[in-house]
C-alpha cells in the first residue's frame, strides 16, 4: 500500500534566526516518515539543499517547497483539496492544545495529513483552520521534540532503524563505534 | 519515592553556533523529567538564565551547570561516583548506536543516569566511557528529537500534561486557543 502523503508545514521561518532549528525540523520530518516539507516565511534555498543532500546520501525523497501564503495553503488543504480534490487533515502542534496521546486515536487515517509546526507568532487563524490543536506536553520545550514525539506516535515506531530507497550511505547499528557502509566507495 | 537523578550532558557546545538548539535540549530535558543539565564546551550564563526563567514561570527545579572536562566528569560518573559514591549509568545517544527501543529494557533503573547528547565532534572516548551507545533511528536528524524520544521511552509518557511544583503559569489544554492561568495575576 502506498503511503498517504504526510506534510509538515513550518510557519514563520526567519532565516537569520532559525536555520538550524528548521533544518532539524526538516530532517526529523524526513527521518520519521514525512513525504513533504513546506517552509513558510523567509525563502532559504540553502536549507533545502542541505535536506536534498541528505536524501542523496541516505536515500528517500521527501520534497521541500516554499509557501508564500500559509493560511491560504492551509485553508485549501484542510477544507477543499489536499492534492487529490478532497480535504486533508490539519493538525497543529501547540503547547496550548489538547493532549496528543488522548486525541490521536480519534484522527482519521485515510486522508493526507499536514502537521503544522509553529513559529515565533502563530496567527489565530491557524488554530481555527486546523482540525486539531494538539500539545505534546503543556510545558515550553521545542517544536523539534514535539514534531518527533507526534510523528513517532503517529507512525508507531519512528525511531527504529530505517533505510530509505536509494541510500548511498547506510549506518550499521553498533554498540561501540561508527560503522558506515558506502555503496559508492565499493564500486570504485 | 524520590526520583533518581537524571542528568543530561551536552558535549562540545559552541556559543556562536548552537544557542537555540542547546536551549531546546535544555528545555526538553526539563519538560521530560531531567534533574540536571550539564553544558560542556563554551560557557553561556544567558542560556542558563533562560532555563531558570522557565523554571520560575512554569515550576520545577532542573539545575544547570557548566562542565570543563566532559571526559573527566563522565569517567567519574560512569566508573566511580554518580554523586552518591557508586557508579551511575552512562547512555550516549548517537546515530551510530544500537536501536534504543531494543536495548532500553536491559538498562538498570536503580541508579542515576546520564544521557549524553552529542555535539559537533564526539570524542571516541565517549563511546568507550558510556555503558550504552544508542541510536534513535540510524538516519541523520536531530539531537533534540533523539533526546525527546529516548526520554519519552524511558519515563513512559514524557509528552503528557505535567505541572511542576512552584509553577506560576499553568497552561490549560484547549482544543481551539490559548488558556493560561497566572497565579500571580490573581493575587494582585
Amino acid at each position: 500500500m502506498k503511503q498517504l502523503p504526510f506534510h509538515v508545514l513550518r510557519l514563520g521561518y526567519r532565516k537569520g534566526r532559525d536555520p538550524r532549528i528548521t533544518t532539524h525540523l526538516a530532517l526529523v520530518s524526513r527521518a520519521l516518515g514525512a513525504t513533504h516539507f513546506h517552509l513558510n516565511g523567509d525563502e532559504d534555498p540553502e536549507l533545502f539543499e542541505n535536506v536534498n543532500s541528505v536524501n542523496e546520501r541516505f536515500g528517500g525523497e521527501m520534497e521541500c517547497s516554499h509557501i508564500d501564503s500559509a493560511l491560504g495553503w492551509l485553508k485549501k488543504f484542510s477544507q477543499h483539496d489536499a492534492g487529490d480534490g478532497a480535504p486533508g487533515v490539519a493538525i497543529h502542534l501547540t503547547m496550548y492544545g489538547e493532549p496528543y496521546r488522548q486525541v490521536l486515536p480519534q484522527i482519521r487515517r485515510d486522508r493526507p495529513v499536514v502537521l503544522i509546526a509553529g513559529g515565533a507568532k502563530v496567527p489565530g487563524d491557524v488554530f481555527k483552520l486546523s482540525h486539531y490543536n494538539l500539545a505534546v506536553g503543556n510545558q515550553p520545550h521545542s517544536e523539534v521534540a514535539a514534531l518527533a514525539l507526534f510523528m513517532d506516535a503517529w507512525f508507531g515506531d519512528g525511531g527504529s532503524p530505517t533505510h530509505f530507497d536509494g541510500a548511498v550511505l547506510k549506518i550499521e547499528p553498533s554498540p561501540n563505534g561508527k560503522i558506515v557502509h558506502d555503496s559508492q566507495s565499493k564500486n570504485k
